[in-house]
């Protein structure tokens, strides 16, 4: 999974200034998931946006013209190899098809929108070890018949 | 991807009965995505839950050890053609590195985990369309060191 | 890709009967494209509809239910080597980012929806060799930033 | 999918003219996905085309040899992970068989040309939310017995 | 590589009646490697072809009516084991794009059609050893520019 | 695909000389695909012949070593997505299994060899439209038993 | 990596019979390594041969007739998970290229036939452990240049 | 395969010394199939041997240390595409299962050392065409019980 | 992963009797884990073996010829999709290179066999939660220089 | 698999030192298999940690940044070709349905985190041969139900 240039550089000003993703998220007033999502070229920003971002990181303005581009997103590795993210293709292996009778059998043949899509990340703190809370919310979208 | 020949005979039953997943998770005073993930064998019930299950859909007893036993899970298909499911692929490729980043920036090196997981589905009303809303909650396993 | 035996009783029907999907469509006022897949079983049906194509078809009554089911949508070939189907990856390869970024340009970064999405087949004539037109139409949808 | 140099350089001096692709199509009398799918290297140019196309775009005539050259077409990604482009892959998965079909009792045993091809988009203001159309035509080919 | 029962049928009536390809091609007036892939389920024949092919095997006329449906065509090997049928593929991976630049040279952008398409076997005695020589003529299709 | 520099080069230098395949093909007295396939690094050309090919081109002598080392052949994709590439590869699909009975019912168990081969391109003028001609000349190899 | 039905009844034979590959190679004047790959339908033998296998197992001389049939050769698994045949895999994994190069450095630009070839097998015994020796022996084919 | 920048400079320097593998056996008094995957870093020289090695080549001693290094070995390809490397995938692929059994009754259930393993290439004239010999010796390896 | 028949015999066997794999080792004086991996034919047993273990189960005499055969082993999932089997996967893909540098380190150029190779599995019971201990003993085989 | 510039300055630098994993297992009180992954880019350090590295390499402190990075895990090779690594694939191949039951059958239905992990090499002397020794020590993590 290679990183482009401008996300490294932009993480690297993120590190240089001891910034958190919360921190900037509260800056920009946008989920901090969102952000990095930008940052990594999964998401673009509006020119706004993007110079709040690019001030916010100590870099030059003219960095922000990258990050309102329209990115070619997703990754090379079909399975992920990285622990952190394969847990969520395994997720997907193991509870998809169970997902998708309950949802359709609440809302009918259709799917969750993944682009009318929100995700939000909180720490849920725990006497027997933090859990990462993760709250996915997408507009369910009917199959149209025609 | 195969549905074994228990798996259908369990969602013909349930079909029959006119049952949902939420009446089914009445009964069980168990999650309706953890009964799914029980019925496509990607999760084993106890023998007491079982019984309570196969009896909730009108089967015979003998139907109950089926769903005890320790399943292999996941399926066959590397990249899941169907729409439904492909979305969570795709969140994971799009969202997978932001996730990761914001993530261990709050907890530190270390995943999310699969196992001591728990998966809820509800429905948001919404005037624009109703949404669908996934909370995952996973304990935080930190990279041990040694 | 292997055909499920439903889908083979139902084209064996519709053949026995000698009538086409453009007849069908008639009968049941929908598209001919759209009644074709939910007898291969990548749409689903309602009772009403799955009734008039079992009868139109001379088949049992009992059939219907099986077009209802929300189905496990794709197949199994992730390059398909059949020709005809082949030529639509082919497309997707070749004008797949041309297409991305003129859609882009007019409508903002997003996708075409796949779900609220019709597809509509005609010939058009024409003296060097009648041609195929395919119309298909998507919302748009933009990502939502959160 | 990596982007060749040449690419780059005309997508940025489009980006700095202020140009978008239906400007283009005006300048060149061609369609606009034909001109960025020149410009993604998938199709090539004739010598007047691609010095019109060059000079619109404010750069060097020496790079109108480039998008005369026959370009090597398509790209790595045998599942593409964009989510546009996805789309595309998946509408194949799903209509595939169907439409193979359908096409097929119109026309005999055969394929649509996905070379004597035209791929049009526009958009269909809706009030529900704007629409993609893209219309393809494309000669049908039917196979030769011999 | 499966071959269905249709084709292992046919062949083993070919076989018990003692017949060739060749022979067959007299009998039908059609080339024997178009007869083979009738056979094979690549190629759907007329009624009449398909009743003469069924007759000459000294099979039922039922046989008939699958030998001119349109069948899925390929199969799901993605690199063939088999060494005959890998040779056509280590061609193609050692001349294809020898190939590509001598016909584009002399044709201009497009490719040699696979569907208005024959091929020819044929036996070259030679005294180092007998050859194959295999004709392929398929129509030239430029792309189209729109 | 990648193209190595020195393919590149040699391609570059041809256009600049504005000499076609045939043409370096009367210079060199060989076929013009074995030329481009000794170009493009998939064959190996005698010292004699590098030279030659070399001084044709308007290159230093120096590149003539390059040619005449026995090269890695093929490329790194396993299906290809250029689509005059991909037509072999459908032929294969298509055709494989016909072909291995046509020609293996004429000369027994083996193969065409793809070694002590010839590969020859001509254009045949056809009123319905230019034909690709392919003739493929491989020397038939019975299996050894032993 | 199945087995079809004919080998696994000539392996139940062979077993019934207690006879070795060798005991068979005795009796057919055949290598043990060709009988196998008889018996694994990866060879073919003549009628005669067939005759005296089937013969020798104690079965059906109607048995005969598959084992002279031209196999579809080769296995399913790209990879194989075996650890005995994977070895293979591994030596041409990590000598393949050496080969490449002392073989055609002694022999020219070629390859070694896999097709006019013998393989033999045979036992050295040897103090720090008995050692398997395997015999190659293709034919050398150079490229033919044209 | 991509060679690396070292083992580039190896085969230069041989090239311009005129060596051959079979000299620099001669030199080394090691086999030279071994000498070159040495040099194509699949195998580890000891210190003296990579001095004598790098010297031969008329190389600097620094060189040597490389080749002492113990090589992250294999290639990326997964099936190999070069015809000659190809061949033994082929082999593995229609011998495979054949020899697994003769072995397998030779010795029991076990492998084929491909580590405690030699590789031997010669040159066997013969009248019909030279053949390459290939001698591999490798070590039986019994399943341990446990 | 589909379970032979014979191994969902002999499971079955094992649960109707309430034995345990340790019960079994106790038994056959076998490690747990390789008896498992004789009933999931992964490993052969011996007659005497085969015959314990067959009568412990309860099963017919006849079932113990199967478990003396030399399996085909491995499995058809390149990548494991069950979470348990997968860890093993993620382990390789995460520690396997730290483990090839620290063991070649202590023991030169090799490999750690997997056939002269022993595996125990134990519970290591723990205030924090218990933890799976798995002992791995291979023997270290030297590349063989020649 | 490619090792990143800094893997690669690291390990230099230790072999210019001349030291063992050991001997930085020593100094830094650490197993030699986590600062095996550290360097390898696995597992991440802490400042002082990696302080405590970077010196012992001799190496500028500004390093110590890079190894405290929570790192991108595993790498592109999906089954890897190195014979040392591909064993652990193998072990997972062949035994993984074995430790998987006899592992749940201790600990019930859940999986041995490799997060929660640890992993020990040692040498084990032996008169037949050196013996590698894997001690693995995972927490047992029950799937949760909810």
């Amino acid at each position: 999974m290679s990183i482009s240039e401008i996300t490294q550089k932009l993480l690297a000003a993120k590190e240089d200034k001891g910034l958190t993703f919360a921190e900037l998220a509260l800056r920009m007033q946008r989920n901090e998931v969102w952000i990095a999502s930008v940052i990594y070229r999964q998401a673009s920003a509006s020119p706004e946006e993007a110079l709040v971002l690019v001030e916010a990181l100590g870099l030059d303005a003219d960095y922000a013209s990258y990050l309102t581009k329209y990115p070619i997103k997703g990754s090379d590795s079909i399975v992920p190899t990285d622990p952190f993210i394969y847990r969520f293709y395994e997720i997907m292996q193991v509870y998809g098809l169970a997902l998708k009778n309950v949802v359709q059998e609440k809302f009918g043949d259709g799917i969750m929108s993944a682009i009318d899509f929100t995700l939000d990340v909180s720490k849920e703190e725990d006497r027997l070890g933090d859990r990462v809370k993760i709250v996915m919310s997408g507009k369910f979208l009917p199959y149209k018949k025609w």
